[in-house]
């Protein structure tokens, strides 16, 4: 089968390799449809992400088709298709039983990272029976693609994790695809003011389609002064960082009104500086996580229901055989304003 | 009148002033029974507190009795005995509202703050109503004084906001008043273990004997290794930072597990380093508060109903015209084993 793998920093192939095989009882073999490019893989193409080894098939995100099932799972059948989750879950340790999936002893984000992932024909996906969902008939799989990771990442990372609530004040800072994410989920708790704040106007122009109610370009070094002054001088009930580097984290602390909640969604190579010699008595919280995907199924029924669309993300369509171009062009979004690419496979 | 005056940098005295009068219709003029030394008092003392200017009496606790209340006072009459609050509360604003009463946008901490405080014979209160209790009959006015701020400054700010619950691990970092307030406080959740950190063993034995689990010296620069073997390498569901330095607070972040929460209670003075690198994929949480002092009335029942003994950090007494010997007594807590202070005004 075609598959896209990482070949160490740097390099990159699409090239013929085994189509997976059954390994454990719990397993699935599917056959990708549709899979995309998250930021992390571009993370690990650079060589950043040091437990993802050279010759890994890259990809965590996804939809297909049921092609087998190990002895042990029940509740799917070859044919079925299927939402591929971002994260593995066996779904009997002790942090599973407390839908932390994430930190699952035995999963969490393994797919495309310590086992092969999703760019390819065909993956292996252990703990089918929790690490897969179910596609509703008529969906849209382009939309469901969202839903194997940005879409809970924006959702649980940001807004819940940053308290979103009706009448609230939420800066996002960040209008790439994950902000986006948060943006379009922060609206299913009605928030009042959605400030979004990034440095690209065309990333902005976005934002305020996709329903932000403000939008502030950081570039002049004024956005913490501007949005204070949108609100009175008092800051913003919730911050959500989704960036990933120290000089958003440090945005949104200045950004953050007392008894506020920075959500951190962005992913940090480094240290930064937490300023505690103000925001010890601020009565506000910081809050990290990495994806569970706990909301997976309810983020579905928000699709279904018409209240998300989150096919509006996506602006680029490849076939599996150009993913090094689907790559390329979503590797240089500013000039080519990429936000998701879906990789197609039939 | 006795009072304590903030002079300056290092700069106190005993001195005479002038019996406090009402200034507004909500106002109590207190006759001070009894007060207490808090750490932020020394804080004061060496200059740090850049809002307590010289001339100011010092002191935010307290209990007294009704000397005379304004016309708009309704709830308190001459001779009632009250519990003074460290934050004094408008009760109308909009932080008021929402029970952050440590941002009251017209009180807050102003006690021996920006206004005379009760380290004195008699103090006056602003919002008597919504910034005094009325203490129960029969009640030890000792353990009164620690309803001021130390029990709910543990309490909110380490138990609630760091989400202690049964069966939980718990670490304390700081094994003085607070730290030890939090210990008490926490216990009316029912964690599995408390296990207390601090450098100094006098303090380690006393927390023993207060209802910690397990004791843990940080002098060898391993605490993190021992309390991650405590609990099968995983760390601590809460970390709750006491002490208010960059070390204690890089402690925490070491000890607390996957979806755990480090609560800050310590009074920085400098920014740290937070660890997102690691931290960002671990789904914590990380608080910051100034006591809203919301839960008072909850924790005199706790005391009242013998659930808690907050007179057991009281170590000294001292009469108010020996209040330089208390604050000697006080400032050399390692050498004299000194926790909390009370200062008899009779």
């Amino acid at each position: 089968m075609k598959a896209f793998v990482y070949n160490g920093p740097g390099k990159m192939a699409l090239e013929d390799r085994p189509k997976p095989e059954m390994s454990q009882p719990g397993d699935a073999i599917v056959k990708v449809l549709k899979t995309t490019i998250c930021g992390t893989d571009l993370h690990i193409l650079k060589g950043d992400v040091a437990t993802c080894t050279p010759g890994r098939i890259l990809g965590h995100e996804g939809v297909g088709i049921i092609d087998s099932v190990g002895t042990g799972v029940t509740i799917f059948k070859k044919g079925d298709r299927v939402l591929i989750c971002c994260i593995t879950a066996c779904g009997k340790c002790e942090y599973c039983r407390r839908q932390m999936y994430s930190h699952c002893t035995t999963g969490g984000w393994i797919l495309g990272n310590t086992i092969d992932g999703t760019q390819a024909e065909f993956v292996r996906i252990p703990y089918a029976e929790t690490s897969l969902y179910p596609i509703p008939k008529g969906a849209d799989e382009d939309a469901m693609v969202m839903l194997s990771d940005i879409l809970p990442t924006g959702f649980e990372c940001g807004v819940l994790n940053g308290k979103v609530s009706p009448g609230a004040t939420v800066a996002i800072v960040g209008a790439g695809p994950i902000g986006l994410a948060a943006l379009l989920t922060a609206q299913l708790y009605s928030p009042a003011d959605i400030i979004m704040i990034d440095l690209d106007d065309n990333r902005l122009a976005m934002a305020l389609k996709f329903g932000a109610t403000h939008a502030v370009n950081s570039s002049n070094g004024k956005a913490a002064a501007t949005v204070k002054s949108m609100t009175d001088g008092k800051g913003v009930d919730t911050a959500i960082e989704a960036v990933g580097v120290a000089a958003t984290f440090e945005l949104c602390q200045q950004l953050v009104a007392p008894g506020g909640t920075i959500a951190n969604i962005g992913v940090h190579g480094h240290k930064v500086d937490l300023h505690l010699e103000t925001l010890w008595s601020q009565n506000i919280a910081i809050t990290t996580r990495l994806v569970d995907a706990a909301t997976t199924p309810m983020l579905l029924k928000t699709v279904q229901s018409g209240k998300i669309d989150p096919a509006r993300l996506i602006t680029h369509h490849f076939k599996l055989d150009k993913i090094l171009d689907a790559y390329d062009t979503f590797g240089r979004a500013a000039e080519t304003k990429a936000l998701k690419v879906i990789i197609d496979n039939d």
